[in-house]
């Protein structure tokens, strides 16, 4: 552990919460179009087609693309299945944007600025910069670096993702943390040599949550904060 | 000038004093090496060596390189060019990191900090990830987004540095500004339709600087500190 000299983070659902945020959000838009309608519905029937979306990228049958254009045409689909139409461009781009303002967890903020004394802390996150920096900017999170996805143009759990992120930060894999709320990821990460930290985020998914409830292997740290997680690296 | 979302800076100059920084490491590294020589020497001789191995990058002699690995090279270069022998990995390792503990000018720290409350704030430089994350920890530099090299896959004054910075940051080119001291940078920017900012920085060179004291276009904003360009900006 005295090795590890960056922390790096998947962000939607370990650092943010994406559903309540884009439910908010899409209660909102959907009153505006004069629609009754389940704002955490709307959110999930979104975020349900994030990974048929990359794994068209990590499969090679589309060149990697930018997640805000994923999320984008994700978005004019569920906008077409829930039959919405006459949505301004104006509008469909601000409710896109929506996934540039989501709440960080009550326990990120505070708990990254202690992290940041003693490491380095950067995004290993499938979000693209302008997403990244729109976020940090909305809720104040005090990242050293973006990387991930834009910098290492593939997505997690490919293992380029992991394993140019250590590359660019000049690093050798142990030397680098994966922080993430998500078993598969930290599995993916230590395939590549990273060190694994996980965070328990038992309502990312609402509160019929069944996945992600808690470590499914020897992560090397499991806290059920961030504030805990500095707690347990002595920050 | 309303529609400015983003400012991106150079560094090397511009934010932080490469040269007296450099000078001093070498000179503590002379000493300890038993030889008398003058740091100011060393550093420039150093320095020489930059922009010709970029330009090896830039016309498709040899791929992209990173800045950590071309200043290597460079070192080793000027310890032979100097007859210093017996110098061991770990102190060339040392020296060459140097350049990850560069100074800040006075007003940088401040000054970025203010004009950080407005804009997003990046680097477009043409040093690495790993060396702008260092000298961000090292002088305590507030980026909101580490760019430039690494991420463009460029070195500037070619186009693509400066045009992907600005696709990355999900803006137009005229909805970004490149904050720079040096006038050739400005120039390349500007060709490439960002807005342009000059500051003056007087002794980057040394006492003798017989270059860039002075704006030489019409940029759209001149200072002669960050703290100034904080004023001009009303943040």
């Amino acid at each position: 552990m005295q090795e590890i000299k960056a922390l790096v983070f998947d962000v939607f659902g370990t650092v943010v919460d994406w559903r309540t945020s884009i439910a908010k959000e899409a209660e909102t838009f959907l009153g505006q179009q004069g629609i009754s309608g389940d704002g955490y519905k709307f959110a999930d029937d979104w975020r349900n087609l994030y990974q048929p979306a990359m794994q068209a990228c990590r499969s090679g049958e589309r060149p990697y693309t930018r997640l805000d254009d994923l999320h984008r045409e994700n978005l004019d689909k569920v906008l077409k299945a829930w039959d919405i139409q006459n949505v301004s461009e104006e509008k469909r781009q601000h409710l896109n944007h929506a996934w540039r303002r989501l709440q960080p967890w009550a326990d990120s903020v505070s708990g990254l600025h202690r992290l940041k004394t003693k490491y380095i802390i950067g995004t290993l996150s499938n979000g693209n910069i302008a997403l990244m920096v729109g976020l940090a900017k909305w809720g104040g999170l005090p990242w050293d670096a973006i990387l991930g996805a834009d910098v290492s143009g593939a997505y997690k759990p490919e293992p380029a993702s992991y394993i140019e992120t250590a590359k660019v930060l000049g690093l050798a894999p142990q030397e680098v943390a994966l922080v993430a709320a998500h078993n598969d990821d930290l599995l993916a990460a230590r395939a590549c040599g990273l060190r694994t930290m996980f965070v328990t985020r038992p309502t990312e998914h609402g509160p019929e949550q069944k996945i992600d409830l808690e470590p499914e292997a020897d992560w090397d740290v499991c806290a059920n904060s961030l504030e805990e997680l500095a707690d347990k690296l002595g920050c």
